[in-house]
Parts: C-alpha cells; sequence; structure tokens
C-alpha cells in the first residue's frame, strides 16, 4: 500500500509501505475511507519538533473494517468506523473514568495517512456506525475523530454551559470547532480571537457572536471591554503557544476556566499568578472515545457539520501539497482521499 | 491601643498603635474577640518574604462591633462578627460570580493581631451571628474566619464531593481544616500526607481515612499503591511550595482534580506536563465571604470543630511567642485573646 513518510522537517513523501497486518489478537486493519492533516502535524513539519528519521504521518482516519483479530467480537468487516487518535481499550480505569486518551494502554496513532491502517485495541478504540454513512457525512465524522473531538473537549474543559460566555483562542480547525461546541453547550456569547476574514467567516457560520481581531495587551483589553471589565467565564484554548495561553489566562474572569487543547509548546504556568487569578485550567489530549457517540449521532442527524473546516480536498497521494497548503495558511485543514 | 508589629524578619513586637478610626462611611471598627497567627505570617517571619519597614500584621478575627460609618446599615455596635481575611463590598461582579476575594474592591486585611481593627467595605465583609456565641466557640468561628474557609475552598476547587478519594498535601492548620471539608463534601477515603505524629491524630479525629508519612517520589508511589494505581480525583494541596505542587500534581489521577490553596512560592508548572497529566488546577484566596453563612453555621450547630487545630493559646501581648512557636512547629497555630 502507499501512505505518507516525513524524513524530515518540510519533506513529506508519498511511498510504498508495507500492508499493515493483524500483529495482536486485539488489532483490527481499515481501509482508509478519508484521512487528512492536523495542525499538530505542523510541528514537526516546521521543525518545531526533532522528526529522527522516516516516519509514517496522520492520525486522523474514518474508514472500511478490512480484517479483525481473533479478540474484537464487536466489529466486522466492510462495518464503517470513526476512531480516535488514541487507542484505548475503553475498560481501564482511565477509560471508565472517561479519560480514554490516558487509558493505560494507550497509543496515539501516527500511520494514518495511508491506503491501510492497523488499529490497536480495535474494539475498544473503534465505533462502527450502523449503515455505512452517505459520502457526504465522511468529512465531518472524519474531524469527529480529532479536531471536533478536541474541540469539544476544549469546551468541556472550560466548563462552558448554558448561558456561558466563552472565548475562542485560535481560529485552526480545532479552534473553529470549539466554536461549534460552545454552541453547542449553549453558550450565548461565542468570542473568536481570530485575524483572517475567511475563517471569521466560518466562525460566525458555526455560532460566534464577536470577533476580536487584536492580539496581546490590546486582544486582552478588548475581550475585558466584551466581557463586563472581567473576563469570560470559559476560554477555550486551541494553539498550544506560550503566547496563546498566556492570552486565555488573561482573558478568563476570576473563577473562570480555561480548558487547553493545543499541545503546549514552551509553555510554563506561573504559580503565583495563577493563584490570584482564581483561573482554573484543564487541557490534555481529548478524550475523544468519550464523545464519538454522541458527536456521530449529531453529525449522522445533521445537527452539526464541522466537517467545514475542510477547505481543500486532495487524492491521497499529494498529501505533500496538503502540507504546505496548511503550513502556508492556504488551507485551514486538508482533506485527503485514498 | 496596642497590637502586633513586625519590624524585621523573626521580630514581633507588642506596641502601641493608634486607636483605629472610621476612614470611609463603609468602614466598620471592632474590639477583637479573639485573633490567632497563620501560616502565611511565617512567610514574612522566616525572611522568605520581604518585610520593608515595621508594619502590623494579622489576618483572622472574630469580634464585636464597636463602631460603624454612615454607609454600614446593617451592623450595630455590640453585635459579634466573622470576617474574611479579605474584604469584599459583595455586590461587584466578581463577588456575585462568587469570588469575594477577588472582589474589585478587595483589601487584604493585615493589622488584626491587635486590640481593635478597622474593617473595610464592612456591610459586604463581616456576617453577623444570631446572639453572641459561646466563648468556647470562638476560636472555630475564629477558624472559619480563614483557614476552615480556605480549607473548605481547597475541597471546592478540588471537585470533592460524595464518595470522593482526596488526598491532602500539608498538616498544617489549612491541611486539617482541609481533612474537615472533605468530610463535610462526602468523601469516602481521605489521605493525608503528615510526618507528625499529634497532626496525624487530629487529622484521624477529623475524618483522615489513611495517612502517608513518606514525601517525593515514595511519597507519590505511597498514593499511588492507595489509590489503584492512578492517582485520587481530589487532591488538596494546602502548603504552597514546588514540592508540594509538585508532590499534589503527580499524586491526582487523569482527570483529576487539584486546589491549591498554599500561596504558592517559586511554583511553576510546565504546560506540556500539565496537559499530558489531564489533570486540572485551580487556586488561588480562598472566597472565606462565600461560605460565612454556611461554615458559621456548621460551628454554632456543632457539626465541625475547626478550633481543634489551635493547640496554644496566649495573651494577645505574647503574640511574638506565638509566631515562635508556629515557627519551631512546637504549635499547629497560636491562638491569641486580648
Amino acid at each position: 500500500m502507499r501512505g505518507a513518510v516525513i524524513h524530515a522537517p518540510g519533506d513529506i513523501r508519498f511511498e510504498t509501505l508495507d500492508d499493515p497486518k493483524i500483529l495482536h489478537p486485539t488489532d483490527a486493519v481499515i481501509r482508509t475511507a478519508v484521512t487528512c492533516v492536523c495542525g499538530s502535524d505542523l510541528w514537526p513539519y516546521r521543525g518545531a519538533e526533532p522528526v529522527g528519521g522516516p516516519h509514517p504521518m496522520g492520525h486522523e482516519y474514518v474508514g472500511f473494517v478490512e480484517e479483525v483479530g481473533s479478540a474484537v467480537t464487536s466489529l466486522t468487516p466492510g462495518q464503517f468506523v470513526v476512531g480516535s487518535f488514541a487507542t484505548s481499550d475503553n475498560t481501564c480505569a482511565n477509560c471508565r473514568n472517561g479519560f480514554q486518551s490516558n487509558c493505560l494502554h494507550r497509543e496515539f496513532m501516527s500511520t494514518c495517512q495511508a491506503e491501510y491502517v492497523r488499529i490497536p485495541h480495535a474494539q475498544g478504540t473503534l465505533v462502527a456506525t450502523e449503515e455505512v454513512p452517505e459520502r457526504e457525512m465522511w468529512p465531518a465524522l472524519l474531524a469527529v475523530s480529532d479536531v471536533m473531538g478536541t474541540g469539544w473537549w476544549a469546551a468541556d474543559a472550560a466548563e462552558v454551559g448554558p448561558g456561558s460566555t466563552a472565548v475562542v483562542v485560535g481560529d485552526g480547525a480545532v479552534g473553529l470547532c470549539a466554536v461549534i461546541a460552545a454552541k453547542e453547550k449553549g453558550a450565548e456569547r461565542i468570542i473568536v480571537m481570530s485575524r483572517h476574514e475567511s475563517r471569521q467567516r466560518l466562525a460566525r457560520a458555526f455560532g460566534a457572536t464577536d470577533i476580536v481581531a487584536e492580539r496581546g495587551e490590546e486582544g486582552i483589553e478588548r475581550i475585558k471591554e466584551l466581557t463586563g471589565g472581567i473576563g469570560a467565564g470559559s476560554v477555550l484554548e486551541c494553539v498550544g503557544t506560550a503566547e496563546a495561553m498566556r492570552q486565555a489566562l488573561h482573558s478568563a474572569r476570576p473563577g473562570g476556566s480555561v480548558g487547553f487543547v493545543g499541545v503546549p509548546h514552551d509553555v510554563a504556568v506561573d504559580g503565583q499568578e495563577l493563584f490570584f487569578s482564581h483561573v482554573g485550567l484543564r487541557g490534555g489530549p481529548a478524550p475523544v472515545r468519550r464523545y464519538l457517540p454522541d458527536l456521530i449521532d449529531r453529525v449522522l442527524t445533521r445537527r452539526i457539520d464541522p466537517g467545514r473546516v475542510f477547505d481543500l480536498t486532495l487524492p491521497l497521494e499529494q498529501v505533500a501539497e496538503g502540507y504546505r497548503a496548511m503550513d502556508e495558511r492556504r488551507a485551514v485543514k486538508a482533506l485527503l482521499t485514498p
């Protein structure tokens, strides 16, 4: 089969690879329906994370069950499945607590920009739809496997509820999905920090009520002006930089909550500053598996359409162009079709 | 009148001071019933915070209303009152959100180890009891004005609820009160980290089910052993050092919560470590005013007795000995009677 391999920063190649096989009785192999490039794939692509030798890429996927291991009894070949970027047995103590992305047997997926993918702990990781969904639904279901689940988690961690005022820091695919999540959870006011007109438009279409284009001190001032001088009850940090975290912490009101879902790079939080702010902070890799049944249902009933974050569709073999387009911010998120 | 003044680290004097007066229409002056020395008073006493010239000390108090300003309509001279170490108008946006210790007009009290005290924003800050409580209740009500309110906030911030497993880091007065709070909130298992036998006894009397005497890596291992290998759902950090914060973060399970209520000194939290832990973090100066009516009721109905944290009683004029005894850990907390 063929799939994407990173060789060095900026160097993505579409190569012939070994066909994935069942290695453990708990594995499944799926045939990829659609896959995509994630904002977090850009960290190594941009050299912000070490590459350390050629390796396959991709952790977002929906597909068709091709083959299952002997311990996988709930899935059958031909089923359409949605998974998470983090595998989970869905039975360990952390899974039972709803933190499947901290499963005691977790593996982070990293071979999904390919025609076939081996899924460890398939029974706990994958959720099959009742029927094969129409093709037009696939992008939204693909979004659920990561960015929509991550946006939902941001809203959860930031304690968004009915009547909330929510600030979303970041207008990438996760930030945009976080707007959907805040809206679905009943936020009355959703303020999105964005400087890009096309992303602002999509944010508004998803439910944003206000856009703040300023950054830094000016951005913080603007948020304060919009929130009665004290800041927002919920802030969803969807970037992962020190600047974004600072923006988030200073945009929350005393007693407010920051949910941070962008993998932090060079972020340190000063204990005394956090203390006197009274702001709560919770983040991490999204427990997507917890949300899958609900989010799949919201997509299939056409209540939400996170598939709109894909503004570029390419054949899988042009995966390198997908990276380039996202790196140069020509695209929010690139969908790849095998 | 007379009161305590710090001149330099280790140098507390009991001196004649100006009688406090009504400076603003929203002020009250109270005659101190009992006051005490706080663990946080030891930071400047030990030179861990700059002293910067002689200044009065003390922020915990219960007393009798002596005089009120013209804008104070809900209090009358002679009433017995309990306040908070942080003043609050109890009407601003932060107060209405329940974060009175972040009142837009907050002042931190700092003149309470004295015979009389001026209380700014008296109407929002003070809660009067219906009758003057029996003298034996005064220590418990005094505890409510800070350490018991702070222990309650630790349990709140750590999301302790019915059936919780809670770890309390720190066996000072706040840590011991945090045990009371965890018990009252329905925690089934309360693990206290303590190496001092007398404090362990009091912790058990307050509801602790397990004691862990180990610290550092060993302490973390011991907590994991006691919590099914994954850590506790709620951790109450009642110290404020980097070591205690580390202990707390590593004692919480994925998805668990750390409430941190000791003022952090040289504490920095690594963003990526917090991210991958899935642990939520919230702290700050306790919003004692929010809890006062409830905690006063729990004391007066003899449901709780946080007054037991006072294991040394001295005449106010011997305040310096109170500091010494706490500094040398001969006392958990020194009660001072004018």
